[in-house]
């Protein structure tokens, strides 16, 4: 098993104070395109993609405040081990991506967790 | 200004679930010896350390969720910025430690951030 870390994301409802903070660290944000008008920043250090993603209101929002990604071997048995797993929950079965073959999947504390075969 | 992702920290009600999702993916956790009796499940991979840290209670905690270190230059400077940014809370001054100099700073969300000096 082989076991990369490839991204975090935090969904923010303070897009410029988080963007100003984390400048100021010396993250470099390049805008990320996506639909319905949300603004994403993203910036990639030694390998890991930090991305802040703003939504409007993260008490009522259903999108898991913080996402984390891995690309790891073996996808199909992992997810079908995970989804036993005590409070896990699969959000989008194993699917072919154009990056590859991919699964989302919520952690018992409700994280947001994209894996991808490696 | 040179910037490393070092670590993630997830404080968790739900420490034996999210050890068993995790090690599902391919984390090689180790126990780390902490005080008060908290138990903190460690494993490092493409140089990110990623922690697990059991606490009683998210709701009434005054710990946040998502903890994220970063080994940075020009930390002093960086730390009296950060400062200034809307929402931002510093708990740590910059305080020489055994390794290195360092500062823990609250971002605009609320998540602790760990700065130490490059």
């Amino acid at each position: 098993m082989s076991l990369v870390f490839t991204s975090i994301t935090i969904n923010t409802m303070h897009l410029q104070d988080m963007l100003d903070f984390y400048r100021i660290i010396g993250f470099q944000f390049k805008a990320i395109k996506v639909d319905k008008g949300s603004e994403v920043y993203r910036a990639t250090h030694n390998g890991v993609e930090f991305s802040l993603y703003s939504i409007k209101n993260t008490q009522k929002s259903q999108i898991p405040s913080l996402q984390l990604g891995f690309r790891i071997t073996e996808l199909e048995k992992s997810v079908a081990q995970l989804q036993k797993v005590n409070g896990a929950m699969c959000i989008l079965d194993p699917t072919e991506m154009p990056d590859g073959m991919k699964s989302i999947i919520l952690d018992p504390d409700g994280h947001s967790i994209e894996l991808v075969e490696a």
